[in-house]
């Protein structure tokens, strides 16, 4: 009997926080590539937030996945089949294959990866799309300043954690916002933020933030939505910037959740918030991971890996990661 | 008996809309100069939605009006004594002597106006702060490029019928918002706006924006805010902007108003929004007075000017803007 491929379809389209039923382990044949393509053998699979929007019927900024198909996501792996002549069986690569033990792809809609240079997995996290989304979003989007207060909710998530690594070595003071005593203990301890606070923990947001920034606030760095950006609005400084990069607190939601109107401190404050995806600024990736891999190999730049064993925990991984259970980058080893 | 001042002061704060007693008419001692100073007499005064903030107490961008205190404002005037020596009696000069039929300001905070390039009211209307407010806020905020479509609530008052006229000089689709038939047919009819509505009139805004936008909405300029651009967000086209300019839906509402959160729109779609206040460009006035000044005489900036008479019926002027009364810039003739 030939190989068969495992795959993770969506079975179901999720009401609020997905269900392990919403997802399906299935058996397919084998992808058969054609010219110019590779097979690759997935090694490491991502699980990020932004999937959740995908599991939606009907077009956000990307088209949902569709009932019965692959989950989409970013992978990395090994090439086993190749009939592009730029790359060989052996060659790892990073590249979207989804949720499954195999794909294939065009030779050119994947990136070789150097071994040598960094873990392979890091391709998916602090040297892929979460890091980029970090340098993108806070460089280019607030364009912190030097003694600028930088706050990130999600703060120890794998996008947040290098938010406010990345401030530090801008000369910002960073404060990060996440909910358990080890994440808030992860970025003082060893991330080496000037101070973080557990939300679930602290009653009222808006005190603690101005104890833990005496100047105000002149940068937000938003992955998570909801309360703690309302509590946050009213302590930005004059000319302070919002970087709008996720919505953890909002995906799940099965009504929309009303908010205090924000308008009149952006006219106050002259605030300016801009929402951003990691692929708008595609033309200037290598360089920025160029920089970011030297901020790793001289330790300004730390990460730390959540890795679950085994494509059938996917599901289970996702969810516990929607619920806020990572520390770090959440990655499944496939194989 | 020697001539005395006339003068509105802030008799209370006003709970919600302004009430004619929260102003208070009375008469005052002239002002006497000192060194250096000017004593003017007011010709024309503005009421402007942004005094509706300085009635409350407390900061907010600048300080409130305190109880008994004159009524801030700008005014044209003439100078009736100086003892600066770059200002004679009878220079016409625009400043900040709040509402009052005299006052005295230091030479360097008057700005003189050469009454033969248009009429003297126009430095409160189209070449003063609210033709400023339009321009910068248009263009250095929401900076709209030819083709583009830019919507604009308020758009027959002061500042919303010259941001509507600058969009098309730089070649953009402008369709506006108000609340009357009359403003509508002054915004098409006369500015040459390529649409409008009247929001009183429409039950589903959203529809009605779909329909005069079709291509959809890449500027929202809003000096309205509340229920008007909660329907806009959602229509904004990818990388749209949004300049902050007022709320004046907001600014009588005794409790909050919620609203439906706005930040997944700014992710999906990549929007910027960025509030301002006019003083913030103060470098660069005059440069855009002259630019503003050559779309007049062209032609291509009209403007309408709603001018009540007397210092006496001020406070009704300016309650009856605040409910929409206006149709272009009102002003007070105080003598």
């Amino acid at each position: 009997m030939a190989e068969m491929n495992r795959q993770i379809t969506l079975a179901a389209r999720p009401k609020g926080m997905p269900k392990p039923t919403d997802f399906k382990l299935v058996e397919a044949p084998m992808p058969e590539i054609g010219g110019g393509e590779v097979l690759v053998k997935t090694l490491f699979m991502s699980v990020d937030p932004y999937m959740r929007g995908r599991m939606n019927e009907g077009r956000s900024y990307a088209r949902g996945v569709d009932i019965g198909e692959v989950m989409m996501g970013g992978t990395v792996g090994e090439v086993i089949e190749s009939t592009d002549h730029t790359l060989q069986p052996g060659d790892i690569v990073q590249s979207q294959m989804g949720w499954q033990a195999y794909g294939k792809a065009i030779g050119s809609e994947v990136r070789k990866i150097d071994p040598d240079l960094a873990p392979i997995s890091t391709s998916l996290g602090v040297l892929g799309m979460p890091g980029l989304t970090a340098y993108f979003g806070l460089l280019d989007v607030a364009k912190p300043q030097k003694d600028e207060t930088v706050v990130v909710s999600g703060g120890a998530g794998a996008v947040g954690s290098l938010v406010g690594q990345i401030a530090k070595v801008k000369g910002c003071r960073a404060v990060g916002i996440a909910g358990s005593s080890e994440k808030v203990a992860y970025m003082v301890d060893e991330l080496g933020f000037d101070g973080a606070f557990n939300y679930k923990q602290v009653s009222d947001y808006g005190s603690e933030l101005k104890r833990q920034c005496p100047d105000g606030i002149d940068v937000y760095f938003d992955n998570v939505g909801g309360e703690i950006s309302d509590t946050i609005f009213p302590q930005m400084n004059v000319f302070g910037r919002i970087s709008v990069c996720g919505q953890i607190s909002q995906y799940n939601l099965d009504l929309p959740d009303p908010a205090p109107r924000i308008m009149w401190h952006f006219i106050a404050q002259r605030l300016m918030m801009r929402g951003f995806l990691v692929f708008d600024f595609a033309e200037h990736f290598g360089k920025a991971l160029k920089e970011m891999a030297g901020w790793v190999q001289s330790d300004k730049l730390k990460y730390r890996e959540d890795i679950w064993d085994g494509l059938e925990n996917a599901p289970e991984a996702f969810i516990d990661m929607l619920q806020g259970g990572n520390v770090g980058k959440r990655l499944i080893k496939v194989s």
